[in-house]
């Protein structure tokens, strides 16, 4: 009875990504979903991508939390469309959600829309939100263990970002193990090694936005 | 129709929870749920306890986990019981899970059950699992924001313990907007700063966790 009914919410939430995924198509819109525990860096790797610019593609970002329009409020800075998604106390994103978001967006000025997740490493991962692809970041500080812990995410995630390096000195985090536990689960994803304050690896991260953009691009030429 | 499905599920865990709180009293055993996202310390925080010791405390431990028993292998170097829930991908720990796993425990040789439930800063609030108290885990390098993002975790948190204080010349932390923030949800509730690599604060979470056995103590005698 009770995965029944956790069924129903997962197929309506399909239906709809699948709606959502439309409205991308129709608007030539490249939507990533960014997925990490809280406090890993989603909204600084957002700004530092918004502070380097991406050469013409024009950025979006929804943003997704239980509470507050902080990370909304550091993201208008940078004079970008920007929605702020509060799931009152809700532990993830659903489509239905980004649908209502779009709403709010001037989708035919946007190129690449980034949606932040709440921050949480087990329930977003089961939901689609019409994304193109999906980013899983952890920071060094988080320990090593986390991919062998949380596989569904770095399973489905077509990037993974190590980020907050410049704290490695500092921390007992053990980079080998990290980087064999995501390969052991995905060979071959990408793994971009990043410090917003320090500035490692930005340009590596921009340009994996870009490339994103750049194959939608192509395909519907 | 969805809303009363959860309300069930939510009354059932409290049910159980009822159970598990029961034989807690029977035994004598005072229990600690503690809650933070994932890689804040929690297991870090159980170990440095059991390495002062609690001078007569006899601890056990369940660890929870989406996946693998990487935590209950770093308890069980301690020589002290530990039991490692796996929830499949499962977000939280619910009391069920709890009641199974006292099965599988000494619990006339138990004062002080600690549960590391999943990292996750937004589901296990909800589900009690019995415990008499909650500490809420933060790592200096998640950022100040939390309490305001996360606010219903320090609504219920007994004690705060802010982890990793290590690292705050490296990190861009404001402690006070955090304590501010801490102090708005739940005025009073303590804040330890700890360290688990450098020992701050250890006494204070080892003094701290005494506390709950004593206070318990004196209440049945």
């Amino acid at each position: 009875m009770k995965v029944d009914v956790v069924q129903k919410v997962l197929k309506a939430n399909d239906d709809i990504a699948k709606l959502v995924r439309s409205r991308f198509d129709e608007h030539g819109i490249s939507c990533i979903n960014m997925i990490s525990a809280p406090g890993s860096g989603k909204t600084s790797l957002i700004e530092s991508a918004l502070k380097q610019g991406l050469s013409g593609v024009r950025i979006g970002v929804i943003e997704g939390d239980p509470e507050t329009t902080r990370d909304a409020e550091r993201i208008a800075k940078y004079d970008v469309p920007v929605v702020q998604i509060n799931t009152a106390g809700g532990c993830h994103l659903e489509s239905q959600l980004v649908l209502q978001a779009l709403d709010k967006l001037p989708l035919n000025d946007i190129d690449l829309l980034i949606i932040e997740n709440v921050g949480n490493l087990v329930c977003p991962v089961g939901f689609d939100l019409g994304e193109k692809s999906r980013v899983a970041v952890v920071s060094v500080t988080e320990g090593q263990d986390k991919p062998f812990k949380y596989p569904k995410l770095f399973h489905t995630a077509n990037l993974v970002i190590l980020n907050k390096v410049d704290l490695l000195p500092y921390v007992p985090f053990d980079v080998e193990e990290f980087t064999q536990g995501v390969q052991g689960i995905q060979p071959g994803v990408p793994i971009l090694h990043v410090s917003c304050t320090h500035g490692d690896g930005i340009s590596d991260w921009v340009n994996w936005l870009r490339e994103q953009v750049m194959s939608d691009k192509n395909k519907h030429e």
